[in-house]
C-alpha cells in the first residue's frame, strides 16, 4: 500500500535512498527456469548509469548489480530474486546546505508534509537513483519477454522543441545500433546531433531542458491487458507516470487523435491470408491496443519529461519555517534527463508486459 | 487480478455487461458514518445518462440506482456498499448483424482473441455502459472528499480542434453552474456554443469526433500520494486511461512543459504569512504534485478522448474467419463522448483521491 | 483491505447484510469458457439453506440465486460473475428488543466499537447468512476444479463429544450419498443417528452445541501452494477460520502429530512403478502438503466449530451504556451449526484450490 | 502473488535461500517517525539463532542484521525498510549427497514438481532459515505495537506429551524473565526442566519430537480485525500456519470448545464501572475476538508443531527418477523446533496486529 511495489504477478518491490548504503529490488513472481544473463542486466544498468557522457550528470556510480537470491546455476528458481546495487558516491556534504531549505520543484517540502521526517542528505527516496532498481528488474522482464518473442525499443524523439522525424524502419536491432551510437539516444542521427549540441549549450547556461521519449513494442500477441481498470495502456501509463519527471503519456494517436473524426481514426482490419492468424489493420491509430487489450499490432506510446529542477542558478525559495531563503546553484545533475531515461522507459514497459503476459495465462481454461 | 477492481483502501469492483440484466459496483472500504445522499448519487448518474440531449446517444436508460447493502439509516456502516443499476434498454437485436463481424476500432476481435468467447449482443464488458457503475461509486467518493474540503471540477476544453480558453475563475460552483447550462459541458459559454454546433454537424454527417476534458482539484491537503509507483499523478493517469476512448493524459505543464527549460518551469515557493500553513508557489507547472505527492496547490490535469468508433457509414472489416466483410452504419451512439464523460473523469479522480486520502492516514504514527 | 474479498486470481467479493435487500458475490478471475451448471449451484445452496430439517434453524429462506453478469449461453466469459441472493425473510422485528443490548458472544459490541454504527436489525454483516454467497461462489470453483479432476468432500465428524470413526472408503460419491441420507451430514450412519438424537435433545434444552468437520481433497496434482506465506495449508486455514464460529484448524497429523517423534511421523516415499508419475508415501501425516505445496496425496484437514451463541435461555449482559441488562432467549437459530456448515467448508476449500491452481499456472515458463 | 509477501498495510516481503549469499526482508508501510531500536531487533534474532544451546542445531550463524534503507537518525522515515542478514555457514557440502534424493517429509520433491528446478544445496527457500527475516521484521512491528500499549508473549506449552500447566500470572515481564531462564522457553520452570531432559534424550536417540506454543496478546484495543475474510483470528491462523512445521492452530476455546454447549461457552459481559471504557467478560472462551474483531480482552491462541523431519537414522526414500534410495542420517538439525520458534510465533503475531492496527485506522471517518 505504501507504493513501493509494482505489478501483480510479475511483481517488484524496490527500496533504498540515494545517500543510503544501497538500493535494490525484489522480483517476486518471475517464472522458474528462465535463463538469467547477468551481463545483459549490467549492460542495461550501464545505459542508465550517471557519468556516461558529457550531457549527463558527472556523479560517479558504477551501479554494479549483485544477486542475493533466486538464481541458481544461471536460472531463475521461482523464488524471489533479490538484486542489490551498492551506493558508492554518497557525497552527501554536497547537500548539507539544503538541510532546511526547500529546493524549488523538488519533493523536499512534500516529504516533510507527509512524513514529518526526511532524509535530507539528498533526494532520498524521491531521487531518480531509485530507477536503477527498476532497470535491473526490467532487464529480467526483458529476458522473459524475449523468450516469448516480444521486443521493446524506446528512443529520444524530442529535446525541448527539437523533434525527431517518424522512423520508417521496422528493424529494431538496426535502430538500437543507431541509437547507441550517439549520446542522446535518438535513432535519427541528424536530429541526435542537433539535440546533443542543444543540451550542451543548455548545460553551459547552467540550465536544464525537458524532452520526449517514444516507445514501440513488437511481437506482442493479441490478448494482453485486462478489460476494465487494468487496460494494457492504463498500466503502461501508470508505469510511465511513475518515472521521475514524467508529466504526460499518450498511446497510439494520443492527444492529436482527439482532433480527428471517427471516419479518419478507425483502423480498418485487413482480410487474413488463409494460413495467417495475424490481425492487421491498414492504419494503427489504436497503438496496438483495443478496449485495453493488445491486438497484435505494434504497441506505440510517447512519454513527456519536464526539465530537471536542479539548475546552476541561484533561486528564491523558502525554508522549513516558511521564511524566504535563497538556494545556490550547485551540485552535479543532468542538464536533460531523457538520454538516461530511455532504458527506464523500456524497463517499465517490460515490467508491465511481463505482468500482463502472466495474467493472460489464467484468463481461459 | 482480472482487472475489475480499482483502488486499494477505497476499493471498487464493478460488474455487468451492456446487454445483461444489470450493472453494478461494490465499494469496499468506504469509512463508516459517512452521510450518503442518494439524490446526489442519482444526479451524478443523470449527467452520464444516455439520451440527455441531441448531441448524445438516443439510447434510453433511466440508470436508476438501487442500494443493496452497506447503508443503514442514511449512513455508511463500514461494510461493503453494493449499488445496482438495472439495464432497461437491452435492444440487443440491433446488434444481431454483428455477431460474427469485427467492428473497426472496437474490442470485438480482442475479446475473441483473449477469451475465445464473447457476449456478442453489444460491447459486453467493453461497453462504456460499465462507467455508470464508476459514476455511482465516484459520487460516494465525492461525498467523502467534500467532508474533507476537497472538490473536483472537470469540463470539456476541446472538441476536435475547437479549444476553450483558460478559465480565470476560482469559484467552482460558478463554473459548475455555467457548465451545466450547456449540453456540451464546457464552462466557457461562447466556446460551448461553437462546440455544440460542430458536434451537431458531425452527427448529421454520421460521423464522430474526439475531444479533451480538463480537471482541477481544489482543497487537497499536502501529503496525498505514495512516493514511488503510486504517485498521485500516476494513479490519476491510470484512472483516466482506464476510461473508454482515452488516449492521453497529462498533468500540470504536461506535454508542453517538456519544451521548457528548468529556469522557466520551476515553481518558486512563496514565503508564508506568519499564521499560514499553506504552501504556495508563484506558478503551478507542477500541477499541484511534487515527487508524486500533493503540495496543497490546485491539482490540474487534462485527458484526451479519441473519436467514437461507431459511425453511421458503411465500413470494410473482417469476420471471425478473417474474411473481408462490410459493416453497416446503424445503431444509436454518441457523436462525441466528452459531454457525458465529464462526470466520469470527475468520478475516477474522486476515487483516486479518496483512496490516497485513506492511504495517507497510515503514513505516520 | 476492508476484508470482503478472498483469493488472488480466483477472487471473490461478497456483500450484503442479513436483514438488507439481498446478499451476493462477485467472482473476478473465473477463467472463460467454463460450463456453468446453475442447477448445481442451487443444489449447493440448498445444502446450506435454513429450515431444511428439524435440527436447523426454522428461519425460511429459499436462497434462490440469480445471475447478473459474466455468464453467456451457459459459459463463463472471463468477465466478473455477479450472483445475487435476495433476502426474503427479513423479520427484523424479532430483533427489535436487542437494539441496544449486546448479545453475549455475538459481534454486536465489537461492531459498535469498530465502526460507531451498526445495522442492529440482526447480525448484519457478521451473520452467517453471508456464507450463502461463499457457497454460491464455491460451487463455481468446484465446477472448475472438477474439470481438473479435483474433488472435495467434507462431513461432520464430531458433535459435542460424539466422534465419528475414521472412514476407510476412498469412493467420494458413495460417501456423499451416505452423508446426504442423514440430516446431520455425517458419512457414518450409526454415528449420524447418535448425533441427530443428541442435537435434538440439545435443541429441546434451548441450548446449542459445537462440533467438527473433516475434509478431504482428492485428485489434487502436486505443485499447488506458494512456498512461504501462502502455503496451501495456510490459505486453507485462513479460509476455514474466516467461517463464522470456527475456533480451530489442523491438517494432516494436526495437534496430535505434535506429540510424535520424527521417526514415527515421517512419511516414507514409495518407489514409483515404471510408468507412474504419482508420488506416494506409506503414511500421510503430511496431509498431502509438504513445505506448503501439495504432493499429490489426499489433502486432509479438520475444522472445529464452537457452539452457536444464541440460546433460548435468558442471559445476563450489558447494554451500549455499559449497564447490566438481561437478554431474553428467543428467535430462530441453529442448535448446532455443523450440518449446514459442511457445504461452507467445501466451498471455502474449493475457492482456495481454484485460486492456487491458477497461481500455479504462472510458476514456470 | 508468488507468496513471499505478508500483510496489507504493514507489509513485508522476504527473500533468500538457506545456502545463498544472504536472506532479508523489506518492510513497506511502517509508519514514519517510529524509534527503531536496533539492539532490540538483534536480541530478537538471537532468540531464533541456531547454536544457542545443546537442544538446538549446532549450525553456526551469528545472524547479524544490517539496515540498508528506510531508517534515518534512528527513526523510520516512511520509506521501505530493508534488512539484510548475510549467510555465514553455508556448508553446502553437507548436502551434496542429497542432490538427487528426496528427503522424507521434506519439500524437495514438491519443489521439483512445482518449479522443475531446485537449489539442492539445502532447503533453499523451504528452509526455516527464512524465518529469521520474519523475526527481524516482527521486531519492528513489536516496537510499533509497544508504542500503542500492545504486548505479545509466547512460550512453549508442550513438548511431545509433556504439557505445561496454565499460567496464572498476568505480568508479562515476569513470565518473560522465567521463560528466558531456561533453554526450552517454557514459563513454568518445573515443566521446562522436564522438557529439556526429554529433548536431550530424543536428541541422543538421533530422533526429533514435536510440541506446542501458546501465545497471549495483552493491551489490544477493541476494533482490530476485518469482519468477513480477514477476521483477526483468520489472519493470525494464516500467519502461524505459514511457519515451517506448523500443523494446527486454535484460538480461545479452540478444539476443546467444540465439545461444549452454548450455555457453557458464552462469555458474559460485565457491567462497566462508570468511568471505564473497557469491555470485560466473566470468561474468555472467545480468546479476545468476537466476529473476527478484537474485543479488548486478552487474545489467546495455540500452535502445534510437527516433529522435525531430519533425523539421524537412515531412511528409505526415492530419488528423482522414482527409484528406491536410502538417505543417511547426518547433518546438523534441531531435535525439537519449538524453543527457537517462540520468537517466530511472536513475530508473526506482531506483524498481523500491526497490519490490522493500521487497517483499523481507516475504518471510520
Amino acid at each position: 500500500m505504501a507504493g513501493n511495489s509494482f505489478g501483480q504477478l510479475f511483481r517488484i518491490t524496490t527500496f533504498g535512498e540515494s545517500h543510503g548504503v544501497a538500493i535494490g529490488v525484489i522480483i517476486d513472481g518471475c517464472p522458474a527456469q528462465l535463463d538469467i544473463d547477468m551481463d545483459f542486466i549490467q549492460s542495461e544498468l550501464d545505459k542508465r548509469r550517471p557519468g556516461q557522457s558529457k550531457i549527463t550528470t558527472q556523479r560517479k556510480e558504477s551501479d554494479t548489480v549483485q544477486v542475493l537470491s533466486g538464481i541458481f546455476e544461471g536460472k531463475s528458481t521461482g523464488t524471489p530474486i533479490a538484486l542489490l546495487i551498492p551506493n558508492e558516491d554518497q557525497r552527501s556534504k554536497d547537500y548539507g546546505h539544503n538541510v532546511d531549505v526547500y529546493r524549488p520543484s523538488h519533493a523536499d517540502y512534500v516529504y516533510d508534509a507527509k512524513y514529518g521526517i526526511r532524509d535530507h542528505r539528498g533526494g532520498g527516496r524521491s531521487s531518480a537513483r531509485e530507477t536503477a532498481a527498476r532497470v535491473a528488474a526490467g532487464a529480467i522482464a526483458k529476458l522473459f519477454l524475449k523468450q516469448q518473442g516480444i521486443e521493446i525499443f524506446a528512443h529520444v524523439t524530442a529535446v525541448g522543441t527539437i523533434e525527431a522525424p517518424n522512423l520508417e524502419s521496422n528493424d529494431l536491432s538496426a535502430l538500437l545500433q543507431i541509437r547507441e551510437e550517439n549520446i542522446v539516444r535518438c535513432a535519427d542521427p541528424a536530429t541526435a546531433h542537433e539535440m546533443v549540441e542543444f543540451i550542451d549549450a543548455v548545460r553551459k547556461d547552467g540550465d536544464t531542458v525537458g524532452g520526449k521519449i517514444s516507445c514501440v513494442v513488437k511481437g506482442c500477441p493479441a490478448g494482453l491487458g485486462e478489460p476494465v481498470f487494468d487496460k494494457l495502456h492504463a498500466d503502461l501509463g501508470k508505469a510511465m507516470l511513475s518515472i521521475n519527471a514524467v508529466h504526460g503519456f499518450e498511446y497510439g494517436s494520443g492527444f492529436a487523435g482527439s482532433e480527428l473524426r471517427g471516419s479518419q481514426h478507425n483502423d480498418i482490419p485487413q482480410p487474413k491470408a488463409a494460413d495467417s492468424k495475424v490481425f492487421k489493420t491498414t492504419t494503427n491509430y489504436a497503438g496496438g491496443i483495443l478496449g485495453g487489450i493488445s491486438n497484435g499490432m505494434d504497441i506505440t506510446f510517447k512519454v513527456a519529461f519536464k526539465p530537471v529542477a536542479t539548475i546552476m542558478h541561484n533561486q528564491q525559495t523558502i525554508n522549513a519555517a516558511g521564511e524566504a531563503a535563497e538556494i545556490k546553484g550547485k551540485g552535479r545533475h543532468d542538464p536533460c534527463v531523457v538520454p538516461r531515461a530511455v532504458v527506464i522507459v523500456e524497463a517499465m514497459a517490460a515490467l508491465v508486459l511481463a505482468d500482463q503476459f502472466l495474467r493472460n495465462k489464467v484468463s481461459t481454461l
